[in-house]
């Protein structure tokens, strides 16, 4: 059956807040930290949250820093490699390929040096920073069970997800597959969760530095990047770090779990036949059984794909009528100002003629009945939903009258909300002339 | 090879103006206008641009008017054919399936119904609306040809431009065949062109209601869809409405100014052996060469798919992080309007208590230092960035000073920005309580 949209696939419940918090995410930074400059990145912030130092992936331990440049005034993501020794120049080179790797699913990489700023001899890869990432692991197999009735209740994640993750990966491969590039490292701790639903490839580049001198095929290291991605999609879909240990049993979960059609995705990456590499390749030799690579795959997955794609085009709209929404406050905001630069200023406090005659005046009291209006029972109005509204229809140019009243009450005067967008407009005009002297 | 990813794709150079051109052309109305309510749906705006009534895609003379539903107070879309007599009830229940449509490349469906309320008899389709939607001819086809050195200049679409067209009408249409349906309508004047490079089918339904009494074989229906593809893309391709006149000499034509793949993948649409109809297929016969279905069309074209739903990845990332910086003025216009609240309100203008006392004092003078500064000269400071940086120092608690003068110059206070974000919070708190009475 066609998969049903979800248009909320890519967006949080709570978008703004969840991106408000990414923004204070980025400004966080650690008091009187020990932490060195490292060529033009400076104040550095450690992201790693546990201090197990685990050197199976790339052979060094590894940290994780936020870090800021002074070249451009962005955050980036600093790995550092512990203990690294450069043998060979031409390792560190093997980068340049990956800085043209420019896609959604892939953390871009910008950059990678060694150090001794951190007193040891360190390799450095300077990435991308998405603030608040998670790692997969981190999303989904850290959790602490809860109970239910008893029974131990299990995290599954719905199949949808695991879909979106799918193809998401799938995109990323076809883009470093063809640029003669493989991933190499595809881990439930180096594919990291950018926003909701959202994931990236964390760990490229590196193993291609480090084992510069221990070269393989290239159609073999992309075959075993399918693999890889078949052992990752089994341990989140059985919820279990370790679901590899027997694949057999956590294959048939999955057809207990999820659909035929996962099982038989997940299957095929972890047991199709790999590329018979060129070299043994029989000259002229045509292959009936369809090779392990990405475009075999994503041809089977193309439904998943436009799955994806449509809830990418959703999250699209969802998120621009999100920002035109928030243009309008922008607008808001720059109306409200010039109505402060005009209102009460202090050099003309005693000059009668910019104080309190003609258009000023209204403007002046029409500040008084944004903001400073009091209920039937004298208590201040501090609903900003009041202003909001009274701000739009100036903006508007609306035709609608308020009642302005002076300060001693003795006067009211009505005025058109078109009115007084006209008068903001000459006066702050007058203003930014410097034509209202003194 | 494999294309390289145009990072702003579906965003324009002017993201935030062209919001804001919508916005507003969402609000137009027309003064005066003679034209009726039609059910809940008032303040008709047409948005016919040309008056030449052409009847022959629908049978019948169609207009479009923009229109408020006053049961949610949004926008819509009425399409209206002319002089249509509903005969069969059952006609326009075929619409229901049309409603659940629901995906990023079709104009969402959601109503049909005949109406009086023109004079005549109406046949009514309810869409969503697009604010500034373009159709494919308006586009593309429309233009006064300029002359560059006395040769007149084409406006070649470029190719890029071309498969996103293709790979979000094939997921348009794979949702829409997934359910059984087929669109039978993909025009150049029928699909518009919602924002940069993003389109949406937007005749469907119709027929299926005006053509109800003429029934013809799903299967036959969705194959025409995809030759009516083919003629669009050749039409584009081609800079030319009429191309398909001679479509050997056309597709000849995109062979030299397109890659071969976009002409194999028209020249597929244009020829492939339409799906056998299940009544004529020989009982457990089965097809050797691929049909001519939407899933072996997606097959054919997974890369520019995966590509497009890259250039939307990115997309989505480039307008979140517009609207996060969005966010951040919506901060700011907070902050200022608590100033504006708390400051120089007239009841307290007699009360030296509330005034001129303790922090009331320090942040009347802090809104001087926003908005009232001069320079050197006496002249007005009236740069919003001063306001802007200094507002954000307040919201992030800054440690850094300012220097805050009184009016009669006497004093000069230096206060902290996190003072004065402490002030602000601690004084509007007090107004909203009501406890600062007169
Ligand atoms: N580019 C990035 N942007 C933002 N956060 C990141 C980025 N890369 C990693 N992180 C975060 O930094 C933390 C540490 O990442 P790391 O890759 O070291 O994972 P780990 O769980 O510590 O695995 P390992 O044991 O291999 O070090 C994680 O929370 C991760 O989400
Ligand atoms: N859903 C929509 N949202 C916004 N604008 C739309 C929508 N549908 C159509 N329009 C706009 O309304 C105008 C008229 O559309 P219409 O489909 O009638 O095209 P047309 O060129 O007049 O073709 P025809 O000759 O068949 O009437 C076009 O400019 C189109 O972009
Ligand atoms: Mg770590
Ligand atoms: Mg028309």
């Amino acid at each position: 059956a066609y998969q049903k949209i979800a248009h909320n696939f890519f967006i949080p419940d709570d978008l703004r807040e969840e991106l408000q918090r990414k923004a204070e995410a980025a400004r966080q930074v650690l008091p009187n930290s020990a932490l060195p400059e490292v060529e033009h990145y400076h104040t550095l912030v450690p992201l790693d949250t546990n201090n197990q130092r685990n050197v199976t992936l790339f052979g060094y331990p590894s940290w994780v820093y936020k870090a800021v440049s002074s070249k451009d005034g962005k955050t980036y993501i600093l790995r550092r490699l512990e203990n690294y020794r450069l043998t060979n120049e031409k390792a560190i080179r093997s980068v340049q390929s990956w800085k043209r790797i420019n896609n959604g699913g892939v953390v871009k990489i910008h950059d990678a040096f060694t150090t001794r700023a951190f007193g040891d001899s360190s390799l450095i890869f300077v990435t991308d920073y998405f603030p608040r990432s998670k790692t997969l692991a981190q999303e989904h197999l850290n959790y602490t069970p809860s109970y239910n009735r008893g029974r131990p209740m299990t995290n599954q994640i719905p199949e949808a997800t695991l879909w979106g993750y799918i193809t998401q990966i799938a995109s990323a491969l076809k883009a470093i597959h063809s640029n003669g590039l493989a991933a190499r490292v595809i881990n439930l701790s180096k594919v990291i969760v950018t926003s909701k639903n959202r994931v990236r490839l964390n760990g490229c580049a590196i193993l291609d530095v480090t084992q510069h001198d221990i070269p393989r095929p290239l159609q073999e290291l992309q075959a075993e990047d399918l693999t890889q991605l078949g052992r990752l999609i089994l341990c989140l879909a059985n919820n279990n770090q370790n679901a590899t240990l027997n694949i057999q049993k956590s294959l048939e979960h999955v057809g207990r779990t999820c659909s035929l059609q996962l099982k038989d995705c997940v299957t095929w990456l972890l047991t199709a036949a790999p590329a018979a590499p060129t070299t043994l390749q029989s000259p002229g030799g045509t292959n009936a059984t369809p090779e392990k690579t990405i475009d075999t795959f994503l041809q089977a997955i193309t439904t998943q794909i436009i799955n994806t794609f449509d809830n990418t085009l959703h999250a699209n709209d969802i998120i621009a009528s999100a920002l035109a929404l928030e243009l309008e406050n922008g607008r808001l905001f720059r109306i409200v100002s010039k109505l402060n630069f005009i209102t009460e200023r202090p050099e003309f406090d005693h000059n009668p003629l910019w104080a309190e005659t003609g258009e000023r005046y209204y403007l002046k009291l029409f500040r008084d009945f944004l903001y400073h209006s009091v209920d039937a029972q004298g208590k201040p109005v501090t609903d900003l939903g009041h202003v909001i509204a009274a701000l739009n229809k100036v903006d508007a140019g609306s035709e609608e009258k308020c009642m302005l009243v002076s300060r001693d009450e003795q006067n009211v005067l009505m005025v058109s909300y078109r009115d007084v967008k006209r008068m903001v407009e000459s006066c702050f005009l007058e203003l930014v002339k410097g034509g209202a002297r003194r």
